[in-house]
């Protein structure tokens, strides 16, 4: 069982079959021709050699293929990772040199053994920590950076930065320098690919394909990009007309890479594979859980960053980049059929098939059409729908989405997802430190109570009913003892006050304190504290403390039993 | 209005008269004798000279008499923010030199500007993030780490460090240089502060005093210590016995210091100012709450933030050191019966008379008694019982706590707080992360539901009524879509969900879109989705979005309005 859960691949290998490999291989074709530009795109895109981005897509997916659970994920470099990859490299080297090279391998272990680290020891929910707004503010802003780096590859001219006020006045200044060929193409390419991802499938559907077999083919138009715009770029040879082409791409297996241990260099990018890891495993984790639910099977997250982590430090042995699940990789393989995660291995095996072989045939393909092909992906990542919603239903996770995408802009990703997370744990904990309390009165003819202030209820004016809609910890604890000691200061005539807690689902050691304090200080002033509807976990827990013995009052089962017991007995003057 | 906020002087003032002066006279004056001693010894604790601690109990005073709203509290150099000094400047500059005085100064001013601008965006809450555990772990250990860094001062050997692991080797290696007069002259006064603490008060009212008298006389227990161990030293001429003295202490009214302006060295001080600043303003304002309640006074957190910012801008600019609230200053200042904050003014002055004119008496006061002086004092800090508390209360309190305490004691007070209060958020959010929910049903012969396994209750095949015991936001929100897959994958016969939302005091926008896609993923089943007892506030928001017109259910007031409505009708089959 042990073995299973840590080797998934032992649940779905026993089981393997011939129908089973039949689609699989398909999908492993399919995927094969798609992740060679995007590989190639994404390895430039983190000012990587090219070639890292084909290693990068052999060894981690058969890694993956063993530890993973999604039975559809597609691994290999992607976008954001490559972005983040990049600002966390440039402020230690120049990009191609030999130390930029070493600390991306460097950057893959690290992100590895943290990956690793967390699927052991089972951190996998600390994902949830990133809100939903804070990541989609993220993305997109990560997406708008990334166009923009892109811009410069579109338009021939040199335009470096990882952040808006870097790339855009490096654009400005250099927008006299455009070169028209590389224009020429680069618009050529992102024309063709729009094109076949909005109208490729209905028309090919309209010329009698059956709908699926289109849509897959819709989908490859950065493969169509490529083999035509390589064709021109050797026909016409561009390259001695200034067009920046990919040039040699070394042949051959990818090599056994050591990543240099330098404590220094890991010391400095320690954080960066932090974030990185978090980043890439959010994103492949929640595209692997919508998937694996089209199908009603089930992920472990846990699981899965260990299946990440082992393909981080496969990528770092083997010349290659941080990896994680891709999103049209991923959508290809699924919509493809693939079925279990050798179509995984299959790709592997295609691309180091063409590793191998074929790297010739890309010499001649522009840099400008990888661009097209990193923009037209990345662009959907664009979610304004999420920025709306924020902002129609709750302005602190609008605000918390706001400051993500305004710092992932200016100051970089880096900035951007730490102040992302931090603002919207500092938002909730804000939140809930000031919690909605109700003085509450019966309501005539029944045995419910609610706001005095809100409903016509029956009070009693020396029993004061405070209802607490929140659980009480440190963040509010202080508030609690502020909001008790208000309310018996104007009400000098109050001898009980009955603490409703039937929204009260932890108390911690802080508010506990806070608890002892009221107690005390009510006591003080000849008011006795009652507690009541206090729930089944919260009072085995108040059991493991002193505090039942010295409160002053009773814990009540119900509100109304406290009513009963506490209101002025008829023969009572 | 505005004007009687921002300087809180206006509100009593106006109303001062002969008995409040009289009143604060007396108190004024106690408290200068007091501070003296205590002033020199946390100057020293920080690394810096004696006649700092002098500066920083004088105009500091004066501006909280201007902005503070605390009664009672008396401002000036503390053990802990001592210890916190020394700790952020040793790494920038050795202790004594010019820089290091610079660098305190610039310290002051940066915790004094976080301090009044925090104040002024209302930001005094931050303070909540400290969990009682975490403060007072944090305390313990500081108590302890200050206790060793006097242990040298106590033997007149020299040890340094901020940390256990310096210390203690530093002081080991260096016992065999013990100065004996020196340890005689710090363990007599260490007794003798002993024995005034605990015995001082009882035996004085043997003696005939009034028991209010005879507690504030054993509380001046360092100035009876300092007065004859300062005989003893002049008469006996024990500096050429080799005992330190505090020695030539300049004469004068504090000087007018410009902090420099350092980019570099503000960069460097901005994180240690404010860690400075959020444990300075914590201690201050739980001992001046503590107070005030005791008078049944009020103050106001935010504007503490002020008048404690505007004090260290003062010491910044008067050659002084970080302050903040003082416990045993204050406790002395609220027994000797301080009306207003003039009190603090009194004793400003009193302090600048004694530096104008007094301080060559203090030429030959020993080290080692300043050293027995903090040690007495900050022990009492050392708080087992919480430790015991949090032990037997809540294991993740305890965690916190204990984390806090090592991290302390071993890495420093920064690392301390901050791995405390990181660890203590993570915490809960983790424990909020996988709320509590049960599978409800109708207790027999009521309208209440109790949990099906707990209790025997009627239930319905076709409708599962599930109640969430927790807000539902960004950290939960991926944990409530699995807790609703596993329920219907678990029971192909539902064909209606009931979410019972009486615990959720909170929606935020990334539990709002776990819902919409709950709601998608069981229409796809073709379960309905219903809503029960939504709060006010709560149903409120969900207004703000569409989601109530694409929910494919109703939202019940009561969950037994659901079930009237989904039980099945007598007509039909």
């Amino acid at each position: 069982m042990l073995l299973k859960r840590y080797l998934p691949i032992l649940t779905w290998l026993p089981h393997y079959n011939a129908r089973l490999f039949g689609a699989d291989l398909l999908a492993g074709l399919i995927v094969t021709i798609m992740v060679i530009p995007q590989s190639l795109a994404y390895a430039i895109l983190a000012g990587l050699p090219a070639v890292v981005g084909l290693y990068a897509s052999i060894l981690p997916l058969l890694a993956y293929t063993l530890f993973g659970t999604s039975r559809t994920l597609a691994v290999g470099p992607v976008a954001i990772l490559a972005l983040m990859t990049g600002a966390a490299l440039s402020p230690i080297a120049a990009p191609g040199s030999e130390l930029y090279l070493q600390a991306a391998l460097v950057l893959a272990l690290l992100s590895g053994v943290i990956l690793v680290l967390m699927g052991l020891f089972r951190l996998g929910f600390f994902a949830n920590f990133l809100s939903h707004p804070v990541i989609s503010g993220f993305l997109s802003a990560s997406a708008i950076l990334i166009t923009a780096s892109q811009l410069g590859n579109l338009l021939g001219v040199s335009a470096s930065g990882h952040t808006l006020i870097e790339l855009v006045p490096s654009l400005i200044t250099s927008l006299d320098k455009i070169h028209l060929v590389t224009l020429a193409i680069g618009a050529g390419s992102l024309m063709l690919l729009v094109v076949m991802r909005r109208w490729g499938r209905m028309t090919l559907g309209r010329l009698g394909l059956n709908d699926g077999l289109a849509g897959l083919i819709a989908k490859t138009g950065p493969v169509f990009a490529v083999v035509i715009t390589t064709l021109i770029s050797w026909g016409f040879d561009l390259e001695t007309l200034g067009v920046a082409v990919v040039g040699d791409i070394p042949k051959g297996l990818p090599p056994l890479t050591l990543p240099a241990f330098d404590a220094s260099l890991w010391h400095q990018l320690l954080i960066p594979a932090l974030l990185l890891s978090v980043v890439g495993f959010v994103e492949s984790v929640s595209m692997g859980q919508m998937l694996a639910a089209k199908r009603r099977q089930r992920i472990s997250p846990n699981q899965e960053l260990v299946g990440l982590g082992a393909s981080n430090l496969v990528a770092a042995f083997s010349g290659g980049m941080p990896v994680t699940g891709g999103l049209s990789r991923t959508v290809i393989n699924f919509d493809a059929g693939a079925q279990t995660p050798a179509a995984g291995s299959i790709a592997a095996c295609g691309v180091a098939l063409i590793t191998l072989l074929m790297t010739p045939l890309l010499y001649h393909l522009p840099i400008a059409v990888l661009g097209a092909v990193i923009t037209v992906s990345i662009l959907t990542l664009v979610d304004i729908r999420m920025l709306r919603l924020a902002w129609g239903y709750s302005r602190s996770d609008f605000a918390a989405m706001a400051v993500t995408i305004l710092l992932t802009l200016l100051e970089g990703v880096e900035a951007g997802i730490v102040a992302g997370v931090s603002l919207s744990i500092a938002l909730f904990l804000y939140r809930t430190s000031r919690p909605h309390s109700a003085v509450v009165g019966l309501m005539a003819g029944s045995e419910h109570f609610r706001s005095v202030t809100r409903h016509e209820v029956e009070t009693l004016s020396h029993v004061a009913f405070l209802r607490i809609d929140e659980s009480l910890y440190f963040a509010n604890a202080r508030y609690l003892e502020d909001t008790l000691y208000n309310l018996i200061a104007n009400r000098p005539e109050l001898e009980h006050v009955v603490l409703i807690c039937s929204a009260v689902n932890l108390i911690d050691a802080s508010a506990l304190e806070s608890l002892y304090a009221i107690n005390a200080r009510l006591k003080d002033s000849k008011v006795t504290l009652h507690l009541a509807e206090v729930k089944g976990p919260v009072m085995d827990r108040l059991k493991h403390s002193d505090f039942l013995d010295t409160l002053t009052g009773r814990v009540f089962l119900s509100t109304y039993a406290a009513w009963k017991e506490l209101r002025p007995r008829p023969d009572q003057p």
